[in-house]
């Protein structure tokens, strides 16, 4: 992609709305644009990261044998009065009449649609288990929507659905959907901490978060001295149901003499398992041994357009965002700093060309800016590798290959960038 | 993909409240269940068709150099009072009030909102041109939903912006949009008409709709007998203005001599260059050679969610779906007839993992149904070639190919069937 043809609207100064430096910094490197409160469109650079997001929990959720499908925003309130949760969700839900005086809302979860949709479709246990996930925009009517996408009004949003026979077989998707939850935090380069956390009006009694430690995050953990030394992936259920970490709601409901260490955090993704609660409500049987079940069922979601401000406020300095590579919106940057002579332009194009074919994401700043604009850029919208064709190229073929997260910067001869790239750790 | 882990609930009966064939065979191939009037979920093979479409449009817009973003669905009444389409859009605008009594609606369209994008983002000509796509979801609140998601009120839609300097600089853009909607569709393998359109609420005096000839159309279109053989990509601006055919609504205004074959169609896309109607309203001004100018606009739909039902209405047979290659949900389905049979079993698998390795996408269907299930099961969701390991492959190692559109089938030595695969025409 040429930077001339790619919208990155960025700024030199800082937002006074802005109060957390992830919200500073998506304006500022023109990711983001707020619409009304608590609503945002997402710039060609924001989207780009959102993608690759969307792409690794995507393809990590059908490897692991989940069914992608896609519920409407809107759904009719008949539903959630089956629940009994039309009344109780509260004014967070955005409810709508349409022209014929119906009942919609925008949904802000689909647990009542999914077990209608599993109430048409399955019939008999041999259909289970079944995993579905769909990736739609949700709405919750937040009386303070504040700090940009972290907690918007409007946001996207994973949520997945198990159905299963019985209670053992729902623990083992627990189980399981709690060690995919791990694998794609870790997948996007994000230290995630698992805590034990009350089901709220979902219901079940099976519940946990997924924390990032932030200082700005809006969150309280409580977690055990010794907690940070597991490794969670390895759980078994019975060490996933005890594990020693709490939301602060459960912590302080359980009045536990232990002393707990507090933390601050941002939640990112809440797996429930409510078993039967839906499907009772619905009256979703299916047969089973000369008999009819209530399949067992668990919802799990992960807040998407969350992630990048998570990334951001904890991958940041002063010169602005350190995108880690696996959701970085391009692999490398090739800046060219005389973008009128020849010699810089016909480089930078066949290397660009070079790139590309080896399946580097590259964007090629082929604007006519000052370096100085060209640099600060670059550092703001934080692509790992910095690669800087100048002067220095001009008068010896040697170029600059930069490293975003620690600002190193190399001298390499032009002949020899490719395999430099290819060695570089980012 | 296997068929036991893909969840594809067939119908053996036509659903009652179906009345043209693509509706019908969404319903009985598991595609897409209805949540209410006129609101869909797609299920895994539905999604799967409306990925593929999608990918291939995202990827002809990112080729010509048209910017993805992702505009919110809710919209703030303010923006429309603006541009005074609140009162004049009527009552498909599905309007509703927030918590803290703020009008807000769900945007059926996008035109007010990308103006105050670029008013917030675009100061000067040398941003310009500038062009914006993005896919979300709309919705129209129809009076009569109907024909599944050939009418919906929710539905899925690609909309482009353009932003340009002056009128023949719009018009340029126009024509190369105009020209990519001709290969999307072709692309697509849907034989595509433009005609022209009268512009309507969004403004402006040049809009042309793009067309597929159905029986089951709703729209009825006009056209000169000579114009099918055009090949309307060669087209110029001046051509594309004044092109032989007309929505029924614009021929019925023209009062035109001349005598017109009437055809019924349906619409897929619209667009519109509608110059500065937004740009004024919005006093949305740039620098432009020590003046200030406002920026020439267009605006370029395509509806996503109805194209599966445009293909399937226009490829069927008495026994199904037949999908063209592009938009197939998968490229081949591997039948196992006889699902506990050692030998079948372990060479599907093994056959599946091949074609897999050749980036073949393939569903494998290893369920332990009845061969008659199977057959008709695989006529039904239309995938181009079914391979079909049963007795014959027992007893002499021969296996069958048979060709969706027109049923014939050969038979081949297992040894040689990717070499056949490969010179199949589908």
């Amino acid at each position: 992609m040429k930077y001339s043809n790619f919208f990155i609207p960025t700024f030199r100064e800082n937002p006074s709305d802005a109060k957390i430096k992830s919200h500073v910094l998506m304006i500022k490197s023109g990711m983001i644009k707020q619409e009304t409160s608590g609503i945002y469109s997402w710039l060609p650079l924001g989207f780009k990261v959102l993608k690759k997001i969307i792409k690794i929990i995507e393809d990590m959720h059908e490897s692991n044998g989940i069914n992608q499908i896609l519920m409407p925003t809107i759904q009719g309130a008949d539903i959630w009065k089956i629940s009994e949760r039309y009344d109780t969700y509260g004014k967070e839900m955005l409810r709508i009449i349409d022209r014929n005086n119906k009942e919609l809302l925008y949904g802000p979860t689909n647990e009542e649609m999914i077990t209608a949709i599993g109430k048409h479709f399955i019939k008999s246990h041999k259909n289970l288990p079944r995993y579905f996930f769909h990736i739609q925009s949700k709405f919750r009517d937040e009386i303070r929507p504040r700090f940009g996408v972290m907690r918007a009004r409007e946001f996207l949003m994973k949520d997945a659905y198990s159905f299963d026979k019985d209670e053992k077989s729902g623990e083992l998707t627990y189980e399981n959907f709690f060690k995919l939850y791990l694998s794609i935090f870790d997948k996007l380069g994000l230290k995630i901490i698992p805590v034990r956390a009350p089901s709220g009006e979902i219901g079940g009694n099976l519940s946990h978060e997924f924390h990032l430690l932030l200082e700005t995050g809006e969150s309280k953990i409580f977690i055990d001295e010794n907690f940070l030394k597991n490794n969670f992936s390895d759980f078994k259920i019975s060490e996933i149901k005890s594990i020693n970490s709490f939301t602060d709601e459960l912590y302080e409901s359980l009045n536990i003499n232990q002393s707990f260490t507090q933390l601050k955090s941002t939640e990112l993704g809440h797996i429930f398992l409510f078993g039967t609660k839906y499907s009772k409500s619905f009256d979703f049987k299916i047969d089973y041994e000369n008999d009819k079940i209530f399949p067992y069922m668990g919802s799990y979601g992960i807040g998407i357009s969350r992630i990048p401000a998570a990334i951001i406020e904890s991958s940041n300095d002063d010169n602005g965002i350190i995108w880690p590579k696996e959701v970085s919106p391009f692999d490398i940057v090739l800046i060219n700093l005389i973008s009128n002579n020849e010699s810089t332009v016909s480089f930078c194009e066949d290397l660009y060309s070079q790139l590309k074919a080896k399946n580097y994401d590259v964007l090629l700043d082929d604007r006519a800016e000052r370096p100085g604009i060209k640099f600060s850029d670059a550092d703001l919208i934080g692509i790992p590798i910095q690669i800087i064709v100048g002067k220095n190229f001009v008068d010896s073929k040697k170029i600059g290959v930069k490293t975003r997260k620690n600002l190193n910067e190399d001298t390499v001869y032009s002949d020899n960038i490719i395999e430099f790239i290819k060695q570089m750790d980012i």
